[in-house]
Formats: structure tokens, C-alpha cells, sequence
């Protein structure tokens, strides 16, 4: 069949071609089986779903604020995963800021002789594997990285997650790349950035409520661990003021892990899949599970 | 056969591990057939090399001050593509670093929104397709990145120092990896960047004299490209008070691509390399050639 797909609140030429690339038909909401909705904020969502609607793609990979939504007997899909790519890009660029001292540096004016060292030969714990933790461990794949991550239940060659205590400590980098859950809030907090080393980067680009902010500040202040690398923030923005904006061991991207100038791009791709994937009557990509929580 | 290699001016265990499981016995300078020299600097080579010395491995991948003595009959070989990798490793740091807007993160003490975007999907000129070009190339291999590689002869699927004109509008980073040279001096000079796009960047990992500062810091203070990322400066180190040191589209690591701290591990692999090569009478790595200058 070849689905009908109501594109909104706007239009948009690269999600549209790429809906009709992979089969599917430009259509308005009155005659659509699925509706493609690309404003991020969820209270913008005013649209009285027509029955035909069977499914609701959204731009988003994080869907905390949508779930109460999507239990309405139709497939909600997420963009988990099509941002995968980018933002795990992100998290090597802030390893390797990391690694290699490059906010020390930006602030420098002289030359000095910090500590760098390379990513390569180093250890790397990456907490969720999903599509940024998966994307992540293949830009690693070309240095000789030891990888271990962890998931909830520890599945497909992964830790459980009750395995981090012992994972930790044997870590140069920790990357947060797990979805934001009632189980994941504050899975760092003061007890995990005392179980890493004290030459240690803590990297986070999910969400900031996995962070225990106020422990990562005391950690840093403390030196208990070599650094904070943060794309995201609890509160986030992080207000003026605030000290980690005057850390020296911390550097603060502004939630730019997947940059707004290529959002679409990427977004096409996973929107032209499901549609080939809706119209072949296949399983969608980052089914929203209520339950779980994204 | 097993040759005797000597070691100095100090001893250096990672390295005489890396002779002896090689083949070769660590022995003094009167029974050597080879010398490792550890020390960076020309100025402190004051050995009388015995006639029996056949082969000199020199520490640095760079040779200029080196080359008036390599012309005694000896084989000398420099460590060209042993530090390869840590060095590529510190170009991705920088182009991340410039895609991703670090410098100007690192120096906010504010949210706000700079203009972020991927590597991957971005086109990326590499000046020089040595060890870390090479090195730089599989790094680069899990992001759909377009690599214009350039070399003085274009041999290797690579393209000629004399379509450099053409490939550097094309470029969304230009990285310099290429031996110091009469020939290289500020191969990247007014005219080059004038060239390059205003959003591109620069990023040098090789020696400060490939690059003419003070048309950089012209080019910086006009826009005509998007920043540079530097390892090595014309002069260096760079002194207080450079126009480099505050200009907002610059960002100046002190030398660290090749970390101090992991050298000896990278330089013990090539010696170690070399002395089997040498044991087997092959040809060995990258032997000095001081017409050409490398």
C-alpha cells in the first residue's frame, strides 16, 4: 500500500522527499495513515488525531515529555537512533577535548605543557548502547580502545547496569548515552564519581537529570575525578552564574551534540525508513514504550 | 643475525624491551651495530660513532636540524609514522573541536547558541599523505567523510601539491600534515587562504613554518575563513602576547599531539620494528633521505 503522510506543524522538502522516495504520498491530515510531526516542543501538540492516524512519528530522540500521549492505541515512533550518529560524533569530540586538554588550551594565553594524552590505548565505559552508544563504539573502532558497555539488563554482549560500581573505576572516559528514566536519574551521582579515577573524564551527552549535578560540581571542586565534559545540563540551561561555567576541569557545550544546521538531514533518513517500513506493513523503528519510558 | 644495538644518551626500558623482542641484544657503543638515540635535541648529539655503527634511529618524526649529519654513509632513520596515529588522533581533536565549536564553549560563561555542526558529511583536504594522513584516513573511515588528499607528487591516488588551488574552496577543513620543507615553507600562505571557504578551517599538526602566520592572523581578524587549529606556530612557542592567543577564531595547543606521556610507547613499536627489519637485513622504516629533506 502506499500510505498517505501529513507532514506538520510545517512542511519541510528534505522529510518530504524523503517520504516519497520510500513510497509514501504527500496528503492532508483528513485522508493521512500517518503523521510526521516536527516541532520539538511537546506543548505544541494541538492536532485532534483523525482515526484513520495509525501512526505518530516525532522529531525527538528523548520523549519524556510526550509519553502520556502516546498510549492512545496508535504506533508512536521517537527519532531514537537517527540522531545516533551525530551525537555520538560529539561525545569523541568531547572525549578527545578531553584527552588531548583542549578547554585548558582555548582559555590558555601562554604556552604551558598540560597533560595530554591520547584516546588511543585508553579504556572507555559507555553507559547505554542504544543508537549513540552503538554509533559511538564504531568511531572508536579504528583506535585501540577498550569498550565497555553497559545497559539495563546487560544484553547483547553489554554489562547489566548493576555491574557499573566495577565498571567505573577501571575507566578513562565515562559516556552517558542512556535515554532519561525514572531508574536512570542520577545513575552519577556523589558514590559513582568516587568510584572513578581521579584522571577520569565524565562525558555526557543524553540527558542532565543522569547527572547529579551538585555531587559533579563537589567532585570537580574536590578533584576526585579529571574532568566534565557536558552537553546537557540539571537545570538546563544552566543558569548564569552557575559554577560550572567557571569549573576549569568542566566544558559546557550548549546541547549542540546534534546540530541544528543538520537536524533534518538525519532526520530524513529515519523518517523515509519507517515509511518504507509502514507501507511494507514491517515493525517501525524506536517504538515508543510507554512503560519503559521512551 | 643478532645485531647489538646501543641505546642513548639515557636507557629507556620500553624501549630495549621492544629491541630485545625484536632480535636484537643491548650492548655498548663499542660492539654496536646500531644506535638508538632518545634525545630530541641535535645540539646534545655529541657521540663519536664508531666505524661498526651501521644504522642511527633517531626519536623525532621531524629532521630538519638532523640532516647535515645524515650524510656519513650510515643508514639514519628517523621516526616518521611512529607517532602517526597519536598525532592524527590530535588532528581529529582539532577539526572536532572546530566543527563543534569548543574553543568558543570553553571560553562562554554563558548558554548560548553557537553554529555547531557534524564533521560527518563535511569535506576534508589533507595537506601531506605520510603517516598521519594515512593514520588520519582510518580515523576519519566510519564518517561519511570525503578526503581530498594532496601530496608533493600526487602519487597513490592522491593529488598534486600543484592542485591545491583547486582543492582547497572545496574543503570544510584543511589539515597540514606534511614534512617541513624548503618546499612547504608557508604552503598555506596569503593566497591559500583567500582560497579556502569563510566557514573553513585550519588545522595544523606538522610544523608552524608550513603556515605564513602573519597571513593567518590577517585572514582570522578578516573572516576569510572560519578559525584555525593549531599544534605547532611560526614562532614557537608562541610568545605572550600574540594576536593568536586572543583571536576568538583561534585555538593554540602547545605541541601535544604527540603526548609525552605515551611517547616511548609509540617510538618502542618502530624500534622495535626496524631492528627486525635491520636483523634481516630489509630496508628499513623511514629512512632519512637529505636531498629530499625528510
Amino acid at each position: 500500500m502506499q500510505p498517505v503522510v501529513h507532514v506538520a506543524p510545517e512542511a519541510d522538502r528534505a522529510i518530504e522527499e524523503a517520504i516519497t522516495a520510500a513510497g509514501g504520498r504527500i496528503g492532508p491530515l483528513d485522508e493521512a495513515d500517518a503523521l510526521v510531526w516536527l516541532d520539538w516542543d511537546s506543548n505544541t501538540f494541538d492536532v485532534d488525531l483523525p482515526e484513520r492516524v495509525r501512526w505518530v512519528q516525532l522529531p525527538s530522540a528523548g520523549v519524556e515529555a510526550w509519553l502520556a500521549r502516546t498510549s492512545d492505541g496508535r504506533t508512536w515512533t521517537s527519532a531514537a537512533g537517527a540522531y545516533g550518529l551525530p551525537v555520538a560524533e560529539h561525545a569523541l569530540a568531547l572525549m578527545l577535548a578531553g584527552a588531548r586538554r583542549l578547554a585548558d588550551c582555548a582559555r590558555a594565553r601562554t604556552w604551558t605543557d598540560p597533560p595530554a594524552r591520547p584516546l588511543d590505548g585508553s579504556t572507555v565505559a559507555i553507559v547505554g548502547a542504544g543508537g549513540i552508544g552503538r554509533a559511538l563504539m564504531r568511531l572508536l573502532a579504528p583506535l585501540d580502545v577498550e569498550v565497555l558497555a553497559v545497559t539495563r539488563r546487560g544484553r547483547d554482549g553489554t554489562l547489566p547496569a548493576d555491574r557499573l560500581p566495577e565498571v567505573l573505576p577501571a575507566a578513562d572516559h565515562v559516556v552517558i548515552a542512556a535515554p532519561a528514566t525514572p531508574d536512570t536519574r542520577h545513575i552519577i551521582g556523589a558514590a559513582e564519581l568516587e568510584a572513578m579515577r581521579d584522571d577520569a573524564w565524565l562525558v555526557n551527552v543524553a540527558r542532565g537529570s543522569l547527572v547529579d549535578t551538585d555531587a559533579l560540581v563537589a567532585a570537580l571542586a574536590a578533584g576526585t575525578i579529571g574532568g566534565a565534559a557536558l552537553d546537557v545540563t540539571d537545570p538546563e540551561p544552566l543558569p548564569d552564574g552557575h559554577p560550572l561555567w567557571s569549573e576549569p576541569r568542566a566544558l559546557i557545550t550548549p546541547h549542540i551534540a546534534n546540530p541544528a544546521a543538520t537536524l533534518r538531514r538525519y532526520l530524513a533518513r529515519h523518517v523515509g525508513e519507517n515509511v518504507a517500513r509502514f507501507a511494507r506493513g514491517e515493525e517501525l523503528l524506536a517504538v515508543i514504550d510507554a512503560q519503559a519510558g521512551y
